[in-house]
């Protein structure tokens, strides 16, 4: 039940309606932004209820605006009724009726740097915000927003909106706020640095800017993010994590990385976790991360002590973990910082702090290019997300996966990506289970050994050495073969395996 | 002559010696880093003197490091005589004996952004600088050396190296002095803000910091840097400034642009120049360059009062844009500043000051790949460059060139790059004679569409809307036919036209 502790003036009582009134702002052809990041901070009921009224016969075809991929209650339910004609800046394969529209060619999707999107609504590029719907734990008096546990681009969706519709969530603890450090950068000319010189640095306001009477109105909400408990590491992902460790070791002891260990950033899903926890039983101590995404591991390893500071654009506790950041909010408030996703991911920031980046590629090839997001160069699996910003911008720069994927049948090593999202330019260590290769001051070719010899599964490195071979017989500097480089793939298509 | 004026400490002359001693100090296996940025500020005596000695029985085979290509006194002297194993961070083609060594890999070369190279030197990623050899205009009774017209990575390498030769170049007018802003950023995790706001703001020092003791030995100079005139601009140059002018007077009426243009960045070459040429005519007054070398035509706006500030880390004026130079000094060097690569391509500057990218690449396709870099993708042309840099992070960026190249028989538009250089997710606007594609808010099918009919020559768009056609019989985010999407290029190869 909305009380003055979540809405502290009473004014805003006045503006409170139904779901159903709140989705009867949103027409056809509009431009919607959404609160959130990845299940995280994102409105739930005014898309269920305009997803019901579409369903009913309402005629409503909009684009939705984010910071990522957010849950269900949009990705779904708008998808699956038909309701989504156009997509930014990101996706993720696990919502099924996007994913279906997007790969039918239904839902014009356009994938982009995450820090780039925020920046370029601001500058007006796609044109204006029709709606924002924004997740909230509170307002204040002044008609300010205090978030929930998602940043995402709630704070330029909310400067630009010419509607406002905030989902007041009482299931977010309200002892969040403080956590939000909100900074809209100005435009260019007027733009000067971000002062940001520390992971944990705040340099906003623990709210977004907003004003009473621009708030259309308020809508009350209990559903909980849609966070799954991530898998348990696996062999591999064990594996990984202990190469990933050792090397970071090795560059401390070769004095190519300071004693203080310099913040990490890490990429979402199993693999990254499994790394974070590998860390926790390194020699490691204090560490900060400047990051996009805090998962559990980043919970866990603040209660450990290991991690002193941790920045992101959102977190994403499972069930479990919620449980132990109530027993101890204290702790997570002054060691978290949530920020918004165009400073989370800010190049400036990112290359100042000597951020060390590690993200998971889908394939990456002998000459150190990698492919975050296209299977066989068509269907979109996930999409880029902050890995470019983290990639291209990190002090150093890991990708690590697997050797192999889909039980073995999968090279992650191949001759040439059938998409480039990051370019040989863009790469310095890749890392799977079998190990290392450090590519930095690497000729092409000299890359391509390093690659198959310490990264490919020892089942694909004959057809890798073969191709590297077979293209060699052209003196190059990049020998590439146009009409063999993408025979790994092809096989794969026609036979179900690459073997 | 070397005189007080040049060197303008007593002890300076005790350190003159011959370009042969001073190459004798350079051996085996060294990494050998040299001021300069194409055609500009880079040494010449020493390195003819090494291969001299080369020629004569000297064993040597060094890594030659620098800003970005330089003369032919390194790069076709060096190369010719087999003296040069590795070579960073920029190779160009119009070096003969560097292009043949690179191409027939006996050359380890390694492309890289210009904005990550000299940082990585200093992070100590590629090993000791163990030689640095710098051209210079004078240096100070404290042993500070002012540079000649060409910074490139010259104070990261003197901040390194463990050996320093010297060359005072006579023919440098000495009024040079002033020009440049050297600023090194600190190292993570202590580095803080590049506190440039404005593209003509001065951070630095005018001259490269040293000291006596450090300097190993002053060969004197009077060689020329070797720039040639520019061909006048052609038709398609021509025609494309003109659709480029329109298009961002157009942004500006659209509100997408301030009225005070943002400030402009110009790639290398014909199409660059017969550009800002194109800008000389607009009615654009005022404005700024951040941009990273500035030709013939910088100098020609500066004088025309169209240009107010152009910031670069070099400037290569042909021999009758030097002679204007010395008209009136006074004025260019109030214009002009000239900075360290790392600052000249820094993305936290490009960013904040919202710099208008403007590039030429080799080709490009229908979902909005840029290569810049390679020839049917093994064979390379050109390096990347700082293209990534700007590309990046520019509030605008724009890749312009003819929509054919060799007197019509290849299409600049093709189904996929050969080499990605430059991502989908990096790209905004692309302008050749036939017109201009805004791809940005556009999903991959209405990006090929807008590239192929507004880019592409009417000769190549039928083949280019079959293989698209063809390649979306199968539903997908990004339509791409993996057996045929090299066609055009394949053909080329084999019939010597993609016609």
């Amino acid at each position: 039940m909305l009380d003055n502790t979540r809405l502290r003036n009473p004014q805003l009582f006045d503006k409170i309606v139904t779901p159903e009134e709140a989705a009867a702002l949103i027409t056809d052809g509009m431009n919607v932004g959404v609160s959130g990041f990845t299940p995280s901070g994102y409105p739930k009921k005014t898309t269920i209820a305009l997803a019901k009224a579409i369903k009913e016969g309402k005629r409503c075809r909009i684009n939705i605006w984010s910071g990522a991929s957010v849950g269900p209650e949009i990705e779904e339910e708008l998808a699956a009724v038909g309701a989504i004609k156009g997509r930014m800046p990101y996706y993720a394969a696990s919502n099924k009726s996007m994913k279906k529209g997007i790969n039918e060619g239904k839902i014009e999707y356009v994938d982009q740097h995450l820090s780039h999107f925020g920046q370029q609504v601001d500058y007006g590029f796609f044109g204006d915000v029709d709606v924002a719907i924004i997740e909230a734990t509170a307002i204040t008096a002044e008609g300010n927003i205090i978030l929930g546990p998602g940043v995402g681009n709630a704070p330029i969706f909310v400067k630009h909106a010419k509607k406002i519709i905030i989902e007041v969530n009482t299931s977010i603890p309200l002892n969040l706020e403080g956590m939000h450090d909100i900074y809209i950068p100005a435009i260019p000319p007027n733009r000067t640095e971000i002062p940001i010189y520390h992971a944990g640095d705040r340099i906003g306001k623990p709210y977004v800017e907003c004003g009473i009477d621009r708030i259309d109105c308020i809508v009350e909400s209990d559903i909980l993010d849609h966070v799954r408990d991530l898998t348990a590491p696996d062999a591999a992902s064990i594996k990984i994590a202990e190469n990933l460790v050792e090397f970071l070791e090795y560059e401390q002891k070769m004095g190519r990385l300071p004693e203080k260990m310099l913040p990490l950033q890490s990429g979402v899903g199993s693999i990254a976790n499994a790394v974070l926890l590998g860390l926790a039983k390194s020699r490691f101590e204090n560490l900060e991360m400047y990051s996009e995404i805090l998962q559990d591991s980043v919970f866990r390893l603040i209660k450990l002590g290991k991690i002193a500071k941790a920045s992101g654009c959102a977190f994403t506790p499972s069930p479990s973990v919620w449980e132990m950041y109530k027993e101890d909010p204290d702790l997570y408030r002054k060691s978290i910082v949530l920020r918004p996703l165009d400073i989370s991911n800010h190049p400036e920031v990112i290359r100042r702090l000597g951020v060390i980046a590690m993200n998971t590629p889908l394939e990456f090839d002998i000459y150190g290019q990698a492919n975050s997001t296209h299977v066989m160069g068509c269907t979109m699996m996930n999409g880029i997300g902050g890995s470019g910003d983290y990639m291209r911008n990190g002090f150093l720069t890991i990708f690590s996966t697997p050797s192999t994927a889909k039980c073995g049948s999968i090279s992650s090593v191949v001759p040439m990506v059938t998409h480039a999202d990051h370019t040989e330019h863009d790469t310095m260590v890749f890392i799977t289970e079998q190990g290392v290769a450090d590519i930095r001051g690497l000729s092409p070719v000299k890359r391509a050994k390093a690659i198959i010899n310490n990264c490919a599964h020892p089942d694909f490195r004959p057809q890798l050495l073969e191709y590297l071979r077979f293209a060699q017989q052209k003196n190059a500097h990049m020998p590439i073969d146009l009409a063999h480089c993408f025979d790994m793939q092809k096989k794969f298509y026609e036979t179900g395996t690459m073997l």
